[in-house]
């Protein structure tokens, strides 16, 4: 973070960081103190702040580093090899583990100066509102550390997999098809002489919902206590 | 932004949104006032402030919305059905331009209760350090909504909102289910001394159905005619 004046945002990238395991915050010139403010707005991030470096100049924070991404939202008349958050993310994901990457953000108001800029290898644009496009600096820093764990995270998909219930097969949902029509013809919702799509609908229906074998057990036992309320009424 | 307890998070949000160009702002039972802090964390998005609606619950925030995804980083016992924050943006973009979306953000400290949490669809998980995944609130909202600004900055040519029929709204899926709720009871199937989870186990079924108007209507057709063959019977 070069040349930070409000400490609430020092506070709110650290927080950002943590969230998205990323560890190591350099501040560069900072124009504030980092006290109070800034660990109350990092939560629970607060080591993120206790082991930041500071230098004097860009160029010293960014001298191990080998591949250094500008973000910054200035327009300039020299432009500057662009990427999106994501080309962001693979190309940091491409580097083995010693390789260093620097993520280099402005100053609030004024962004980065072109020296600064000539530092970095390419400039990181953040899509949004063409009439409202600068972020809070440490909302651009959420954004990108997001990008970048979500490229190198266990997809969440998988996850889920684990977490699913046994589904149920064609046989078990057939049956419940069976059932559910039996049951309408009864309660005469289904007219067996003029049928129409009706089922047809509730196929379709229930067919997306790619249900779980205890999810059709609960359905068929509502059809069955339908059927039971009828002997207990006659 | 449900029950917030801090300012600033809301003028961040709105900042947030106006930079992903989302614009309408709803406060449920907010507990701080929105005045100065609010407006110099909003910055340029003045405007989602000044035009934002406040309620007094939750339902009636979303009672015009068709999918309601909810961010929430509380564990449960009863899982929902989870979404990437990808994911999330690939189900708006295939909704048409009339139908409503609501994504919920819960309390800084308790996210949201069990009961607010029925009335969502969806839950959206950020990928984020399992040893520290809570975001800040309005972190949050920028994830989500920079998801949603780039999915649509992306247009694709072969949208299914052409085809789609009109999504029931929030308010006519609870009709569904306080009817079926009804209706269970009498059948027995819902013992209401001790309902166990069998409600919240219906919802989260047919909730991820995303249902269409004339779907509900088919379902309460049913419900209605196992209530009719009661009447004949007696």
């Amino acid at each position: 973070m070069v040349g930070t004046t409000h400490p609430g945002n020092i506070g709110a990238a650290a927080r950002a960081m943590h969230n998205m395991s990323v560890s190591s915050l350099v501040l560069v010139e900072p124009k504030c103190p980092i006290g109070e403010i800034a660990y109350a707005r990092a939560s629970g991030a607060s080591a993120i702040l206790d082991n930041r470096r500071t230098t004097a100049s860009l160029q010293e924070a960014v001298r191990e580093c080998s591949l250094v991404i500008a973000s910054s939202a200035r327009i300039r008349s020299l432009p500057w090899p662009e990427v999106t958050p994501q080309q962001t993310a693979e190309k940091i994901r491409e580097l083995d583990a010693q390789t260093r990457v620097a993520l280099v953000f402005g100053r609030e108001h004024s962004g980065l100066t072109n020296a600064e800029l000539q530092l970095c290898h390419y400039m990181v644009n953040i899509p949004a509102n063409p009439e409202f496009s600068s972020l809070n600096v440490a909302a651009a820093i959420q954004v990108l550390c997001y990008e970048i764990f979500k490229m190198n995270a266990n997809p969440v998909e998988d996850r889920q997999a684990i977490a699913r219930e046994c589904a149920a097969t064609s046989h078990e949902i057939e049956g419940y098809f069976r059932h559910l029509e039996q049951v309408l013809t009864t309660t005469q919702f289904l007219d067996t002489e003029n049928p129409g799509l009706l089922m047809q609908r509730l196929r379709r229906l229930y067919q997306r919902l790619e249900m779980t074998r205890s999810e059709v057990n609960i359905l068929r036992g509502i059809l069955s206590s339908v059927e039971k309320y009828r002997s207990r009424s006659e």
